[in-house]
């Protein structure tokens, strides 16, 4: 008995795993697609959400099974329980990134502003960075690197400033850029958004580790 | 032992649905407040923001012991997981709050465009009826009601349509509007996303009734 829940509990987390890895990898190609123009990729960024859904429905149905069916001791019920709202912030860091690719999929031979492009691809590296380092952190149960990882968010606040500060005096600059400078606020607010699904997620950690709810960064100076 | 299980799920719904009323009550005084460049208002948004965050904590404490301590049968337990991750849909929809509150902290008296402010204002309201609707519904398990209230965002995303392309026509007709148009905008994704929210939460709803995880409207088709 407990070695089929041991099983399971391990699947649970290879799952969880791999649903991170989709959702990275829908944000680096949305954001590649935005700044490369490529509606295609968008298209596929969009198209793959379903599946990141999909993922996350199996996760829900799966942790619910196992606390019904095999009614956890403590530390194993936090571990599902952290897959349980986890796998929600992942599945809204995927919306973010179908948001990105719906940007792109507007944009309409704009002039583009290489400098603020420039920001958005620098604050989607840090995101990306965060996205991959609260994986490996999950995997290992490690909650100083989850503190650490929580930190990054203030630097993807102050690019959120940087490019809004940008965006405002381009258009007053340049009023025929004001669509394309637009886009460029929406996608910088939803990568900080994504920044604060990550800061989420190391809160699970940290609670998966400890047993208390914390929460990391009250997001009170940023811009988006 | 059963008296004092229901009397403690009976606490955790009554606690979810004043969580639910300070969300709402947060969301529309953050508008007012944007409306009415109210500065007060908004720092009380921001500061309330403390109790929703620290409510959703307690939520997620009780549920998570009475999961471990009393191993409740299927039903029970699908109620409590909806209390968990409903919760968090509520959270974050108190964040957008504080988000509008951040926007109208930042404008410094800009030129306003009256025709903008009074579609957010209706925007606002059509959240509202959502946010209000989806209580009685919760209250009630009335996942038929859930389904209608996961409509009405697609009306919340008309507006955004409007108000993004009142925006950019705006700004292109008097660049000097620039910062005030931004944070329109802004404010509509914001309210944009809160309607995502409660349609999440409508999700949990049909789920408590029917043990079924189902997508309600897939976002396709919003602008912001």
């Amino acid at each position: 008995m407990r070695q089929i829940f041991e099983d399971e509990l391990n699947e649970l987390h290879v799952r969880f795993s791999e649903m991170g890895m989709m959702v990275n990898e829908a944000i680096y190609k949305s954001v590649r697609a935005f700044i490369d123009h490529d509606k295609n990729l968008a298209r596929e960024v969009i198209e793959s959400d379903k599946q990141i859904n999909k993922r996350e429905v199996d996760l829900e149905q799966r942790s619910f099974e196992m606390i019904a069916l095999q009614q956890p001791v403590t530390s194993d019920l936090r571990m599902i329980v952290t897959v349980m709202k986890a796998s929600s912030d992942l599945e809204r860091m995927g919306d973010h990134a179908v948001s990105i690719g719906k940007s792109t999929i507007r944009v309409k031979g704009n002039r583009r502003v290489p400098a603020i492009e420039k920001d958005i691809a620098d604050m989607a590296e840090v995101v990306k960075k965060m996205g991959e380092a609260i994986l490996d952190a999950y995997v290992k149960e490690d909650e100083t690197r989850a503190l650490e990882i929580a930190n990054i968010d203030r630097e993807i606040d102050r690019y959120s400033d940087k490019i809004y500060k940008a965006c405002v005096q381009e258009t007053q600059h340049d009023p025929s850029t004001v669509v394309g400078n637009m886009d460029y606020l929406l996608v910088a607010s939803y990568l900080e958004r994504i920044g604060d699904y990550v800061t989420n997620i190391c809160e699970w950690i940290v609670y998966l580790k400890t047993g208390k709810i914390v929460e990391l960064n009250t997001n009170l100076n940023e811009t988006l």
